[in-house]
């Protein structure tokens, strides 16, 4: 009876996105685009980690839960976040008076566990492959509305005004480097620009350590990867997900692997170059945009947030590149 | 023949910080007005940390220079900076082709230090005692046109910008709160407020080791204080410059003093809850705007920077409160 997500996000129009950035305007900034300094291409960060909450996901969250109707709410709200989303979720339905029930993998950073837990969320830590069994299922097997972190179309849209955002900022962009999580940022992204006429090329970014994405394109369909050892949480899973395949395959034009010492170069520049305190999956980012192939292009990298362990930070800004 | 530099001031009319707010639009961003969370104020803090080169003074920098008579930069341009004015005026002048001769006292950090050196300057580092002569001859005794990094028209109206940018993102504001150099920040955003017709309280703030500020408004003139101590460069001087006080006596409403614990938690604050890396000064604004006597109010607070020596924040964020 449904029609997939990936067939309901082809569909989506400009008046889709404009209408998401009215719904959230109250719940979020217009990030800035800061030029980072280069001697061979034009380079603006999009610092997301300045949102409310340290994350892009408040987009996502807050237009998530304004979207739901209300009817189905009453028994409060259930997902399964690595922790950025949750808390945009958990924000959104505290400001309605909602319970919100957060399943989180035992990997999560306990920065983002305490941020859930100081937000007024029941937060359960389960082992990565039964969070995992979740988010395939969407049911956790609990009361409560369950919104799925990334293959919710409201999360596509709320995700595509960072789109609507960098065209107006930045209308000569040649380049969008977005960090590849589930594929619900770089979809809305991609889909929102599409829609305003534009195509920039639309590259994903992933850590060494777990490269679905690139796994998939190289077979052509989702296919099981090893996932490794990692201080980078947010993104690397197992697995694209099926419903979102369509989407990535379509709309993403290159991958780029990023290795753990590009990764703490980057978060160490973006501490040292620009006052910034990123999350692994935002130095990912900027490395993928900092590669040779990018010369000579204005490119534009998502530092998808700033919710990192503050041990882990420190550990690296001493100049470690992996951590123990 | 000429009239003071605060007599000049009080004529500045809101086309004069429009002009400089075109003048300059090429060299700086408008910063963010980012939420700081606290349970009984609104507090925003205007993220001057994420302008190019990691302070406020890219604008004053900027603006002086792009208003200088041409025929008088031959010899190149000489000033007397801390660092972060001084970068500016380095970068507007190495793209004008011009030399650059900085004076820093010897208690600026390595990282200022540092930072002018690799955009082109000639840095001469000269005892505090030195170079406060300097900043008050407006002269080092060297070929070149001096720009004087505080009391200059051109500076104020640069820095008046500000204001200009915070009355139209928080027409609101009820509070402002500036960190107290030398005054060319916080008279520049009071009389472009003025201009506006607005009139929120303007606070300036001062750390603890040296009140130069506080001194002369309860004196009712200028008078020497000690400098004592402190990790917080940029703020603190001896006394306040005489051809300044006019405009500080008629212009500041409050003066509120900082310790260094204060300030060192605030630091901690700006890089734990708003992932920004901050200099102590910026720090110092967000403690003096958390004060009890701004609950209840709509309070901006200017992070003036992110210049911090990088071994300095990594001890403060490990919960040291003073620099040994």
């Amino acid at each position: 009876m449904s029609i997939s997500i990936s067939e309901a996000a082809f569909e989506l129009e400009l008046q889709d996105f404009e209408a998401a950035k009215a719904r959230i305007e109250a719940d979020v900034i217009i990030t800035p685009l800061l030029s980072y300094p280069t001697d061979d291409r034009n380079l603006l960060i999009k610092a997301e980690c300045l949102q409310p909450l340290g994350s892009f996901k408040i987009r996502a969250g807050a237009n998530a839960i304004a979207m739901v109707d209300k009817v189905k709410l009453i028994n409060g709200v259930v997902t399964a976040s690595a922790g950025n989303f949750g808390q945009g979720v958990t924000k959104a339905a505290k400001n309605r008076g909602l319970d919100v029930h957060v399943f989180v993998p035992d990997t999560a950073s306990k920065s983002k566990v305490d941020s859930l837990i100081n937000l007024g969320a029941k937060v359960t830590s389960v082992s990565f492959s039964d969070w995992w069994n979740i988010m395939m299922n969407r049911s956790a097997g609990v009361d409560g509305f369950f919104i799925h972190p990334v293959a919710e179309l409201e999360v596509i849209i709320g995700n595509g005004v960072i789109g609507l955002e960098i065209a107006a900022q930045y209308p000569d962009v040649d380049v969008v480097v977005v960090p590849f999580g589930g594929g619900g940022m770089i979809s809305g992204i991609a889909l929102a620009m599409k829609a305003l006429g534009k195509s920039p090329t639309i590259v994903a970014c992933e850590i060494e350590s777990s490269v679905p994405l690139s796994a998939a394109k190289n077979k052509g369909r989702p296919v099981q990867v090893e996932r490794g050892e990692s201080w980078i949480d947010g993104i690397g899973s197992t697995i694209v997900l099926n419903e979102m395949w369509p989407l990535l395959d379509a709309l993403v034009d290159e991958v780029v692997i990023v290795s753990h010492e590009e990764a703490a170069n980057a978060l160490r520049a973006l501490s040292n170059t620009s006052n910034l305190i990123a999350e692994g999956a935002g130095a990912v980012a900027l490395a993928a945009a900092l590669k040779p192939q990018y010369s000579g292009k204005n490119v534009v990298a998502i530092i998808s947030g700033g919710n990192i362990n503050k041990e882990t930070h420190a550990h690296i800004m001493k100049g470690n590149d992996l951590f123990p």
